[in-house]
């Protein structure tokens, strides 16, 4: 059995984590943290859990939590992991960080973008980033995992194949992101307070999210040049789901089915990653509750422009269901286990 | 492998059902029915499903579909299961009906609130009522479940034990229930037409709705006494989960810690029956995606009654789930394999 | 032209009665007032008022803003008006408050369910009870209205010519109500944190809910006898309504029709309290955006109850819809005006 | 009094309008037509109605109805207003016609888009598109007016500026729409389902949309030049509301004010555009409710492009209300009589 911790355990994301984890047939929860309720019963902050886990939550030093289990799941936000993990830590036990401290490359960018000191920057080589699609054969030897975020696991597996196979123009990209309402977190603030958010719909930090160097440097990557972005999230008036719709230049006039090869090459054999059929294109509601992140395009032959829908359940393959990915992989167990649940519907 | 088949998979219970036993570990579902998508491959239909469970729907005599089975499911509008189930099938396969055909004891009552000729009365005697709490060892050597009703089962299990312990008058019974819509199934209807029923709510058939008399039926048998009851339904603005608010007149004054006797007296040991913690309440949100049944209470003791509240998700343990239960118990398997689903949160 | 001020204008219900007001053809709102967002415009605050509204939210004394006016509506969580109102004030200004400092006659009984000092208990015999349809001609001659409360409007409108009538068991009232989340308020709590209450339902404060006393003492006036009714609210997933199932054992077996004159005598000339067609209830999306209540019932012959269904807008009949419904008769003003508006659907 | 008739008035369209007609101060209804509920009472229809319009529906030959109004509102299925709009019945009453068959210049355009064929193609010359801020002098004269679509009055509102400006290149469009669900109408459809459509998201008809059309040719006048844009609609789980997110290249490296200049010169006097402060953007339900259309806009200067946001309701600025709009314009009444409602909040 692995011995698993959870750091920050009282988010959506590190609860999920919690429900993925203790039904992982090949897992052990050892302890869970939180800040806020220490000293809490787990069921009374949690109502699903109750008669299921009703451990109490704790508070501890990370390098404590650190030597008693194989892997170190945290789900805190970001400033938080980049001040508490480092080598000894790392020598104890795998890491899977659930936040932004260790997803950029370059600490510039972060700094720009998060306006916060990194502690640990020494780490950013060793971090892989924990896309498993795109990841899987550096996965398989990391000690700390970056886990993606949830706009940017929905985008990058959207748009790779076009930029590895060199069908879209890399200046034209522009991604219209929409989460639901989860995504913001359990933190108190108006803007989630549900007579303000439901039944409405809106855009937010425009030009401006935090997730958009995440998506430019693996797109990037793929492209094997600089590729800058325009990147819109919008809030939507429902629990969970990501939906984003990517519009880019194709280069050449070409069919669906040119098109449909590419996405094959890299996404066939990746059980998570399912292509729909042509003329069928993701809803959240089919990936609800699952690690499935679903993807079609369509070809607009009147703009020469692609539009490419997918869709994902934000805390499972946008959080916590791709942190188990990334354990499975870590820990060389079945890749699949513990996350093949047929998405709940309706829910 | 338990053989089972599905008739009429494509209701939101029966496709609730199918996801259930695609997921249970000694189930293997050998055919999936349904008269109006008959020849559409599953996935082009429920979106959920794809690359799981691509078979195509078929039709077929239910005889023929019996031969092939350990269990037959049976998700249909009343009267069709009447029409079909007899004792020659019976002798082929067991039958857990998810409609109303087999629920009633009494064809007078039948007749008199589903005015629909039941073509099969004669069974009626031997089936049993599938609500295992309370049912389990008759449910051990059936050969025909109904599996009951959503607003019944939540009802049921919340007055029995206060029937059983005599503590309540049983002429002073009122039950408010509240449901998520897709309690009122996949059929078009301009009442459940999104913008018609979103950001609404209402009572419906009042003093008129067919599952009063099942409630009655078994409030009766726990009561010793004939007992009448006053139950009225309302639609939510969410897609699952029942709650239900009991009302009755305490026969003594006492206090909450004796009637929890009574409570724990029939469900301490009952795994998917969670009592819950002196004044905290059941939530629909707590129960959702899982076969749990959510118990408490409150004496108000200005008016000397106490208010019951329970809450399930229709769709388990109000319809699919404890079908699956119902299986497990009949075919002498744990009763809980396949169920122990921790509810999932936020959803 | 009336001249009006608004004391907390910037909770749900102060919102609520400015965007009346300001739509009012012969009332101009003076000043608003607000704590939280004192210096701040107010369409910085609430967007639909861009253009309409851009005066800054001031903080004053009490005492100060009623000199201003010729009413002063109080928006305030209870105990504040409490400690500001007086005889002095009173003198200068009508006042209509929209909290709950007046509406209990026994400031023992207020003390018991407020456990809050109040400050000017001396005033609480001058106070009226403003349920418009029920005082009309104690409001015309009063200075201070106490503004009834949601649940309870609808509960005392539902119940009162059963009452008055003696048609009902005065002891047999429970009242089932159910309410969407904007009557929870604009303060942040997790209770109403968007992910944590969509999608699911749930009763809360059992048998200890505030407007208990106030709906008593309404129904015990109406009984000319002390009434003690059970009374539980439920929150319900979406913005705005109030639906109330209430229960009670008729005295004598009866008809719809008979029971239909009683509601008729006390409201067939009362524009506000529409009386449905036989066989069709309130659903609150027919009165959203409107000061109407709608009311219908149901004899439930089986167990000699009637079951009585009421829908408002918590925040128009059930707050600012009816304070300005009493500044109009206060005023001696047409008591529709301003209030006119159709329900908008779907909303 | 303005006589008006509202052939179609139970679909929701229809329904807002006969809302708003009848709370008009200078309009008079006298007819409602559905041909779905012929006899029967408007309010069993939509019981906001009851006790307000319990007229019953009509069905009548469309020249017999046009006799007796000054303006006759179409809201109907496209192909049913071309066969019945002639030349003789434009010479007995104005036309507002809410559907598409007026709204398009070019027949082809209109063939093929609709596969329709279009009956009276001799007067899409005469009529005028009714967006009135920018056809507010050519509706003066109209006698024919098509009532422009909801996404594209939003489209076109948000884009309309920066074309005639020059400021944007014209071939870079992309518009990202998001409808509430009373956006697909009222008809039965399993998309529409409650269970089907609540918590989900989805894109539909990429590249296929009936309104790009309209678009491109309201852009192209603007533009001033032929303009092809990518449009994708998106259905969002709320009752009304719309939101567009529109993206173009500038020309030019330019600042939020020079461009902020170009939208105060068309809109700083209409009443019904609402340009929010700079970094506050447009959400659904700041206008719901109301003919109120708000925009802003970001400069995106990490890829020099220009990200437009604009809401409307759907059912008013997208519908009803524009109707009313030019109905005021058309009859030389006060153009924002009946319009001038504050949006209603929380909705």
């Amino acid at each position: 059995m692995i011995k698993a911790g959870i750091v920050g355990a009282t988010g959506y994301a590190g609860q999920e984590l919690l429900r993925l984890l203790t039904q992982h047939p090949e897992c052990e929860v050892k302890y869970i943290t939180s800040r806020s309720y220490v000293d809490q019963s787990y069921s009374t902050i949690f109502g699903n859990f109750v008669t299921i886990v009703d451990d109490l939550c704790i508070e501890k030093e990370m390098i404590e939590l650190a030597k008693q289990v194989d892997v170190l799941f945290i789900a805190l936000p970001h400033g938080i992991a980049s001040a508490n993990v480092n080598k000894e830590l790392l020598s104890m036990t795998k890491v899977i960080d659930l936040g932004a401290d260790y997803r950029l490359e370059d600490i510039e960018i972060y700094d720009h973008w998060y306006k916060t000191a990194h502690n640990s920057s020494e780490l950013l080589e060793e971090a892989v980033y924990g896309l498993c699609e795109l990841k899987r054969e550096k996965i398989k030897t990391a000690r700390l995992i970056a886990n993606p975020g949830c706009y940017t696991t929905c985008s990058i597996l959207s748009l790779t194949p076009l930029l590895k196979e060199g069908l879209i123009d890399e200046k034209s990209i522009i991604i219209d992101a929409k989460s639901g309402v989860s995504g913001a977190g359990r933190g108190l603030d108006i803007g989630v307070h549900y007579a303000e958010c439901n039944e409405s719909m809106k855009a937010y930090k425009l030009a401006a999210h935090r997730h958009t160097p995440e998506i430019e440097q693996e797109l990037s990557l793929a492209a094997g040049d600089k590729v800058t972005v325009t990147f819109t999230p919008h809030l939507v008036p429902m629990n969970r789901g990501i939906l984003t719709t990517a519009y880019a230049t194709l280069k050449d006039s070409t069919t669906y089915e040119n098109i449909r090869m590419a996405y094959e090459k890299y996404y066939k054999d990746e059980y998570f990653v399912r292509l729909l059929p042509e003329g069928v294109y993701p809803e959240t509601r089919w990936v609800k509750g699952s690690n499935f992140c679903d993807i079609n395009f369509k070809v607009d032959e009147r703009t020469n422009r692609i539009i490419v829908i997918a869709a994902i359940d934000n805390l499972v393959k946008g959080a916590a269901g791709q942190a188990v990915q990334n354990m499975n992989i870590l820990l060389g167990i079945n890749e699949k286990m513990g996350l093949e649940y047929i998405p709940m519907f309706p829910a």
